[in-house]
């Protein structure tokens, strides 16, 4: 059967098909404790065909990295209809889904990259390779969040905001991972929150920010994300002495 | 001048001095684009003699990045005394004093350690020696947080607060680096106010989270960073419909 299938396949779809069974291996371990041999045998082909494809595992593990990465940025894609709080929480309800797809590969990217073969002259290129991809997602996560908010050009505060929120759901991701001690939907929505929290800080000494905030929470509803925080906040916050 | 200074010179204090000259080096300028040869003429000695203490240009930046990690970590220490706010308030100025004297170091050790050059054989070590410390300073930054808050087993979601919000400090630092377009003193107060922001997020779903914060708002002012915080939030939450 497996000869059958290499017989069919021309090159591209012998690479997709390739790229998709080393995305799944990395993704299941750090991406230093899988062999091209594993690879070779889980997609049913020998090693120096492999090779005859990727010239080396640093190629393929960064073929699987960008097809990650697209398909990461696919995600915070969302329709730009109803409260905003509740496109948030979607959109990070499929975020979870990816991380919790890709544990250990996401863990191994994100705590420093993948350790490289000592020696391998390549390293490099594979260090600077993975930080730009790296940074394209943040950056698609950063423009999605300004489109739905409906600004183009954001103050500094607002940049701030968003792209330090980003920073602190990558956090919270990958402490999520190690031990998976909290529910995952209460992640979810602690970040919609967060995001919340943290323009709400900003707001407090910024007009522009204050008028972000409004836009947030204009079609709020009552028992939406946003609303059901602040109604929890206000019953924590201490009365006045 | 310098040959009388190099006559003196014992091992041990001519590794400090060559430390010290290539921090102040790599903290301006990205590592990549320190030579050798500078640190040699910074130092006031040859290029031979600077490798006659040190094999090469990775493990002196290791060395210097040892003694800023050290020095971060210093930093943190506050005594125990006064409210948390004010506590929290003035290690946030002395990490900005940090940020803002190593910034171009500090960037390009964040954002994906340093560039090492190609076929390098000790670039893996380098960057596991690199992660390694930058964990040893948030840990440190961990550590110190929790012994404030006077809590020695940290329940799940207070770990997350603490180690999230550590994230957002780094990713704050950085991203005020890249152009200081928001006044430092406003970011040092904004990261004690996202601090308690966090906290207060986590504690709406979690009793044990709720005491955290109790704790964390028992001995402040009503004009100190949080009681001031809760004001200003609490007139911009919408009033109920």
């Amino acid at each position: 059967m497996t000869t059958g299938v290499r017989r069919r396949m021309g090159v591209e779809e012998r690479r997709r098909q390739l790229i998709g069974v080393a995305l799944e291996l990395f993704s299941q371990r750090s991406p230093d404790d899988v062999s091209i041999d594993e690879i070779a045998s889980a997609a049913g082909i020998s090693r120096p065909l492999v090779y005859h494809y990727f010239p080396g595992k640093l190629s393929l593990y960064e073929a699987a990295l960008k097809r990650a990465a697209d398909d990461l940025a696919d995600r915070f894609s969302e329709p730009h209809e109803g409260p905003l709080g509740a496109r948030l929480h979607k959109v990070m309800g499929r975020f979870f889904d990816f991380v919790d797809e890709h544990g250990p590969g996401f863990s191994a990217l994100m705590r420093g990259g993948p350790a490289v073969p000592a020696g391998e002259a390549s390293a490099v290129n594979t260090a600077s390779t993975t930080t730009a991809l790296i940074d394209s997602v943040r950056q698609a996560a950063y423009e999605q969040i300004l489109e739905h908010l409906g600004i183009s050009e954001p103050p500094a505060r607002l940049e701030l905001v968003v792209r330090s929120w980003i920073s602190l759901a990558e956090a919270t991701a990958l402490i999520w991972l190690d031990g998976r001690r909290i529910p995952r939907p209460e992640l979810e929505m602690q970040l919609v929150h967060d995001f919340a929290a943290l323009t709400a800080v900003s707001a407090a000494y910024d007009a522009e920010m204050a008028d972000v905030l409004r836009r947030l929470l204009a079609d709020e509803p009552a028992d939406g994300p946003f609303g059901d925080l602040i109604g929890r906040l206000t019953a924590l916050a201490p009365q006045p002495s």
